[in-house]
């Protein structure tokens, strides 16, 4: 099975009002609510794709019971969340049906225990004895050591499982000093972790700090990967238009469903854009439109990229 | 005990934001819940002046077991909320910290179906039994019929239950025909019911309409009252400055503790006055504060009002 870990999993809540206005009072016309987090999303559209994926993370409180309901109706999914004593976080979209605009308010995470922790690391690593990959994805809740994910990437390379890493900031840094497989930065978080602007010289850099591969994502224009087997830019045949929500995760579940395959990089890139792509044309957020990744799959350009180094 | 009716129930949220901006995304800093809707406010109240008090109406799916779950640690009251299969809404007050204002985000109801409807109607009944008095309090969820208050006012009358009713619009149009002991509209209830924004020709319409008396709630002018012994105007000695929400509410509180204990309209109209008072002036929304209740409480102006009826 293919592992997803998401240690700040969510409640991820959908509200449709007319028309926003602040310091006025909204009646929702229209709510929905879908187990989130950043894993959560990948296992979703890996499970998808025919894959088995197990999930792991933390999950707490009424909303993390909301999350383990929702999750167990997600067909393919194996539930190995760890209980915890804080309340998992709510997220809220509004949607704007006036104008389609959304605004986004995040709860704080749960405050997570060393205890609870030290469990999630040993449930870690017996989850990984039986998978064939694993996608560490996703902020860390307070209280879960800035260098975790450093440590849940050693932990994969010590038993030879191949490890993708999509977060952003400190634990970004740290993490990809520990020499994961491959790290799916976007331009934001890459510029970040380079102090370089220039996508080209980032993702060299990215490379040079430890990432076996470094695939960035680059929104519309598709992804750049730098990788031991060679270097390429993959873009869609045409931009979309939609909602950007879970496009990413996307890409992650296309780059780790065909690494566990053995397809060649090319390949592996193709089906991260086709499937980032239908999940930003998808009628709901999150979701991919199958009919749309399957047309685009053998339409996404995928050029050698020359460069400097 | 005295009863309180929440038909839809709610969870009350209040995030805390930096500064709301529409159409970005928003770290929310601070999460409260309280179990609300009028009757549990108002249950809150009564518990906290010595009363005993029961809360009924409905509550269902992860919000409604979180209401419950919040409810049993309200010292006082006694949770006989019925179970239902829609989901008890959430209501968010998303506070911008930047200028104090508020954004209000209302979920609907849970759809209640006829057989719930029907159990809770058995359910009222029966406490109403061991009830020295009730309130009827807030909106009506999807599947109530509109004549539900109607029904249950009468259905207390029948048994010699004082019933105090507070709603609005066309159940409130229906239930004061059904000739409540009180009913305790604000001042936008009052026009809608009776076409007129002259307060003391509504409220005066409103009783001849069915109710016995009629207290109007004016925001910071306090109350205006019509009842079989007299018409008084009840106002605080100052203009509170703080959050309104849940002041009516606590005039509710006030009015119907009031009646329990068998005191004149002047003391009870002073009581709701100075208890509504103390909400808008505490620092947690929908709490009162009690040195400002026991302060203001002799210092309420009540002056019998010269009426043309």
């Amino acid at each position: 099975m293919i592992l997803t870990v998401t240690l700040n999993t969510a409640l991820d809540i959908t509200y449709r009002v007319p028309s926003l206005r602040p310091h006025s009072s909204h009646r929702v016309t229209e709510v929905t609510e879908r187990p989130g987090g950043k894993g959560l999303n990948v296992a979703r559209v890996l499970a998808a794709l025919g894959h088995e994926v197990t999930v792991t993370g933390f999950a707490g409180g009424a909303t993390g019971r909301t999350v383990r309901e929702l999750l167990s109706r997600t067909a393919g999914a194996v539930d190995a969340l760890l209980p915890v004593t804080g309340s998992t976080r709510r997220t809220i979209a509004v949607v704007d049906a006036a104008t389609g605009d959304t605004t986004q308010l995040n709860e704080p995470g749960p405050a997570i225990t060393p205890a609870e922790w030290s469990a999630f690391q040993a449930a870690y690593e017996q989850l990984l004895r039986s998978a064939s990959a694993v996608a560490l994805c996703g902020s860390l809740p307070p209280g879960v050591p800035v260098g975790a994910y450093a440590q849940l990437v050693r932990t994969a390379r010590a038993l030879a499982v191949p490890v993708l890493l999509d977060t952003g900031g400190e634990p970004l840094r740290r993490g990809v000093a520990a020499r994961p497989d491959i790290v799916k930065p976007n331009a934001d978080e890459l510029a970040e972790l380079t102090g370089s602007h220039e996508p080209l010289r980032a993702t060299r850099d990215a490379r040079r700090r430890g990432a076996h591969a470094v695939v960035a994502s680059l929104g519309p224009d598709g992804l750049l990967a730098h990788t031991p087997d060679g270097h390429w830019r993959a873009a869609p045949p045409v931009r979309a238009r939609g909602n950007p929500t879970g496009a990413g995760d996307s890409a992650v579940a296309g780059l780790l469903s065909g690494l566990v395959e053995g397809l060649p990089w090319p390949a592996r890139l193709s089906r991260a854009v086709a499937l980032s792509t239908a999940t930003v044309t998808a009628p709901t957020a999150g979701d991919f439109d199958r009919a749309v990744f399957e047309d685009l799959l053998g339409r996404v350009t995928v050029t050698p990229e020359v460069s400097a180094a």
